[in-house]
């Protein structure tokens, strides 16, 4: 996976330049430390008013600039902030301008499943070639379709590359380990790591009850008695899920449960929730910054594993001209 | 569902004029004569050069066009009939032009699911876009997600609705149905059609061998022992992964299968390889003509939902500015 | 000025429809009220994870719908918000959509007027235009040329008509009243204020100092000693300008001082530092809503004209497709 | 005319790739020769279903790409084959992507010559650059106002150039040598041609009969008569105007009948009616490639004039940033 | 041909309203007396720094507008004029906005017929657009591909039809009439013209010398020896054609020659050249305004048919969404 | 300020290419010695019937392409050349085309201060891109907003740093200096002024009267009694607002009076009237060329700074992608 090249310019689209937006500055100064490239200066001022204002400290005429901003909590704000400094740096006739946005907001809100109800995800990639991006890379994105959404190109990448090997290598003191994908729209995904690491699989079946007033059921179809079970999902909102996907498996019998996903979103009381469930572990990444607080809760059993080196190599070689894909070997 | 109502001219969009393409003018036909309004002529001409060319007999100046042509096979030749209709339409100042898709191609090339590949749904909505509709109507897209490819508003509705009511009244005769999703991909629409006629699910799951000379590995997740199978998909193409969902779960004692699927496309040896196996009945609708040497193979275990009451409602709604959601009771 | 007429549905864009965001209910009500329209249902649920939903209660299609949204704090989710309605809107296939934003954010940074800066209130107009608004309208944009950066149409009024009428009624007991620009942005306005009213007019110069360490210097050309001074300007954001430009007047000689502008921004302390000061009027509108604890502060010499009957007679005028200008004799 | 210069890459838009789609391979591969570059790798896969997939064997990214795909029949599956390469190395990021289209399809339907008919052309010229083409070339539209229809630059070669220059040759064997343009429409084309060789012109008039049952009447407006003819037009189609104007030359003592043209497209029974007329030789080019079974029935007296060094220039220079017209002594 | 139908409102574009530019005002008044409609007031203010300012007395919310401004000298002034129309109507929120225009300006830069050069008509096209019309009207194209040029729909009707039937009548008095074309880039619509009249048809070819200094050549194709002349063209701009073909055919021993063209552009010394020419006729019409300096010299022989009739039927019917070509029995 | 360097060609947007129109040849000539790079070739031919046509000598494929063209009298013919240079090296396949633009026409209709009348300075931006720029370069717009009606980006530069210092080594001469605002829309502007030159400042209030035939009457707001006076403005257009600023001054007791501004515009009797008044001094830019017969009648108190050396600079930086803002320490 990701190997470091020295940087070689190519002169097709200037020098690369990167920015850091405050959504996840820790993330932007380790991709930046990985390339071994400052980060470009800017002010990003919050006025009284709430309005927003940046100001770059250096010209970015004819340069490959990559903004890197996550689009977390405060969800509105930095996706603005993402927005305007997208602006400024087309307006300041940028050579070409990548939004890197490691866990990308409303990529639930992908399609009318009712009437009369948006599909934000479509107005965010809208919103983000408006401002002025000339490509994205994201990663993990909720469904893939979500590319489909942007007339830009952009790079999805996905970061079960790195939580699979990091599986892989316990997999020999697991206990006939099978997969459990936690939500049935994740079931084609969840399948795919369960062969990956070779490992059978099962699902959860959540089903509404007839009337308003009757709880949802929950099933569970596949076997899990007395193995190691991984629950696996793309990202961990308020954790009620899990939850509910952990005493389901420990009512069927399953020995030790761990749970990986990509974003680690920890909505509300999710961090308190899962910190009272008997986790093995639980795996997921930095796309989206853990607020101490949050964090102390769960900080025993909790593995981050850095998605930095990845989209330092991405970044790489979308400047260079060379292919994302071969880093997966693709 | 479907309820005719008098067609009550709102001025808003014109009248309402009905074209019919080449691709199926059988549902064409079907539904003027639901709405008891005349196709409006328009000449096809396929030229020896291959070249399409189109002419519409009477002017369709500020009128509510609605035109319904499927892009089955031949694929590439339907689509561009739409389209070149589309365009003439709109030089002609239509007043709103509504592209009627029972079959939407290409809906299953509708992600990058590894490098350098494209996404061609996109590539299609973009070309229905360009050509001039102002809308659009389809069915049961591959993925929900599809929509977010249109700029335009459209309206996506299920066939599902049509199915799920055929299947309900044969319950009762049915020894404890489960449903069985046919691809994981279609795991969650396969789990609402088994809570809408109130049976459990199963699922299929596939998985490539790690070689590439290996077979791949078929695994029935969830129990069909001694019942009635209802296998569903959106649609069945060469009919080799429904073939093979059969063998699998008569091989697991079920008892009788049933096939329910929206799209018949039936491509290649597609009927001849259903009507080896042992169905009990194949259920499907009409968005896909069933050429007559192809329906002949299955046609006594054959059921062809029309689709027509269907799409002349979701018409008559869309032109008269009446919700289309509420046929559905959504 | 506005007088109200029945409603006349002309079918040229479908019946009229009033929607309300959550940013300023008490203002969507009041519009409603006065063209006797009930408000149309719809949700807007704000999940854990800080994003939005929307879901309209009814279908839209072909309908002259108006979205009523002023996009005060919390600036970047009221304008979200607006931007998901917006969009859910089209989707439904609106007759015709519009923005009815009566504070529009972002309006200062209009310009570059130092490198390496966005010009925010032309993304934010675009953003309004790609979600779906087919037209806008706003109130006393902070320079007209802003409604340049919109391609679509729309409707810039002027809540000075209100001020000016109620100011004007007081000119009687005013004694030889001067007008005072707070803002040399302000002049030209500030000088079709005062020859509304007749009065004469003066200026405040707000001049940097040489250094970064320098305190700024205002200075006030024009005469005020010894008459009534009435400020005005288009907002009132932290009240700094206002309390220096009320301090300046008082040293040089004013009587009473009246304080007259749109909206009431209020940021920071801004009702602190107005309730500090011996203002003997403070004059404005509900464009943007006050919150209770701000406005407990000032309320003994607060006026707050209601725009709900101006904002109503342009959405009928709109609708109606009737003349918006000559509401105000031009 | 085209002269090989080494390849100096400029870096402007990256390096040079040559794709060719499967229409006309054998002149992809020949402009691949004559540039001394290999044809990158591609897999082209024709689905049951009749959908086509593409996939590129290596990345392109800020790559100078061109496409070598002709649109001849099977029209609509070769357009949608080039329309989906360049969907998918723009999706690649790709540096630049030119459509190289050597005959472009649907040119006839180049303007609505009567009410309520499309312009296709214009539709074929959007779908191509929705598609993703940020330049076309293409040789000899049928108007020259079709790149009118582009909003891409363009690179619209002719190649009368090879044709005047073979036939200039035989001039001195000629008698007293005529021009004959074997449709009005290409009467200005017809004069160049005929300016050129330094020949004198003549036309043939097709008119249609007053009635629907009348027979079309042509007249030869000029004199052939004991001289050798060249018929001239830009493309051969069914073969049926050809074939009525070497009749009607020779019915007026036409002696030796050349006929010369860019495109053979030879339609239907074009070559069976050909070869039943006594041409002394039939002049094309390889722009539409010719089917074994078709070419058989002329071989005899078909020359047809390789353009791969003439499209080699062309992309050479395109890629070099040097001038093309220059080629030509424009 | 064209008949006056009373104005049936129809609701779906609003009221029709008709403003005129001031680059003939005759025609719009025409136009508008034909419809029994006042023409709408507005102000085209010429300021001394050479802008333009439009206002228009009345607001067109919602309602049909048709502006009718040729291009004709000063076409840059014209055009702005044209343009700033649209651009006010627009803005101002009209329902629909036609763009009127009886000579198109530029119609001849439609190709790029050597390299380095513009297609400026399809810059005028895009300006048009970008403007604000919805649609356009336009007589005689000098080619009918430049409705290509356009994105939006438009009636490009032909005043031959005029041209035609004025001739018929002659017909019985003229010797063995025979049309010539007056370039071989009219041939096709020459030959149109002569099949209506049911003539015969010459052509004239002009063939530059091979060197600079060398004349051009003029070879008069076909018969017209004691016969009347009828010679036809698109437009008739410096005269400095039409009068060499006055001079070859009068050579050939041609009787009464007449002179037919749709655009009367008289630019320079064109009226000065053809009054010193014996034309039996000159006929054309008022798509260009004829000054009274230039039309006094050749006054005696120019008949100068109107078009006002036909676009007041053209506009009627595109305003009540009635067929343009069945006015033509197309 | 503006310091010349060595041209480094980075190869990101090709050669640097110069092209002057007909508007302001010596400007561009001064701008091409200052760079030491000729102008490119091309003709621009006005034909009879008042239409132009461009065609270029070289081909600028893939080149970094700069037009200088004022938009000055005759505004519309100098704008649409403008424009037809952008589309022809557009169209040519330029790798960047920028349009320099020294005055921008129409500056002042770039907002709606009153119903029904245009934005033209949208429209002109607007069609600046449709034809093709990739970017522009012009100086000190009417208002700094109107960059926000331009989508692409663009350097507007500031020529008051030639006017500040020039006045700055005049002020020790200077009795008590006062800057006095020509227009209120200008104070702002005119602050900036007064204080970059340490100088206080005074404002001129026009204000109608009540009715329609009462005269305009002017105050001056501050004071000039006894002291050198400095009237600035962006442009001077027919001289009458300066006229009366001059008397105003004067009657209030100024000693000397100068006049400064960017865009000597001189419409109509503009010199006549600044010629017939004791000016000091006028001091001003070459923006817009003066023509000889204008210029003789002020040209003893007339000073031109040439701006080609800031043109120069700003091509050359944004050529070789270096910061402009530096250029002024910003």
């Amino acid at each position: 996976m990701p190997q470091h090249h020295a940087i070689r310019d190519t002169n097709i689209y200037g020098e690369i330049k990167l920015f850091g937006g405050t959504a996840c500055p820790e993330l932007a100064a380790s991709v930046a430390d990985y390339l071994k490239l400052p980060l470009s200066g800017r002010d990003v001022i919050h006025f009284p008013n709430d309005n927003l204002f940046v100001r770059l400290h250096n010209s970015v005429r004819g340069q490959d600039v990559y903004v890197i901003q996550t689009t977390s909590t405060p969800v509105h704000q930095n996706l603005m902030e993402l927005l305007i400094m997208l602006q400024t740096l087309r307006l300041d006739s940028a050579g070409r301008v990548t939004a890197v946005v490691p866990y990308l907001c409303y990529a639930r809100s992908d399609k009318k499943d009712k009437p009369r109800v948006p599909i934000t995800a479509r107005l965010v990639a809208d919103m983000i070639e408006i401002a002025g991006a000339d490509r994205y890379i994201t990663l993990d994105l909720h469904a893939g379709q979500i590319q489909g959404f942007f007339s830009i190109p952009g790079d999805v990448i996905s970061a079960f590359h790195l939580l699979t090997a990091y599986i892989l290598k316990k997999i020999p003191e697991l206990k006939d380990p099978v997969v459990v994908a936690a939500d049935l729209g994740f079931a084609k995904k969840g399948r795919n790591f369960a062969a990956n690491i070779d490992a059978s699989i099962a699902f959860i079946e959540k089903r509404r009850g007839g009337k308003d007033d009757q709880p949802e059921a929950l099933t569970l179809i596949g076997d899990v008695k007395g193995r190691d079970v991984i629950i696996v999902d793309d990202e961990v909102n308020t954790g009620s899920s899990v939850a509910e996907g952990f005493q389901l498996v420990k009512s069927q019998g399953a020995q030790n449960v761990f749970l990986v996903f990509v974003h680690p979103v920890f909505s509300g009381q999710a961090t308190e929730r899962l910190s009272r469930l008997d986790f093995t572990e639980i795996i997921t990444t930095d796309t989206v910054p853990i607020p101490e607080a949050k964090r102390r809760l769960i900080q025993d059993k909790l593995t981050v594993l850095p998605i930095a080196p990845l989209l330092a190599e991405v970044i790489l070689r979308a400047h260079a001209g060379r292919s994302v894909g071969e880093m997966f070997d693709e």
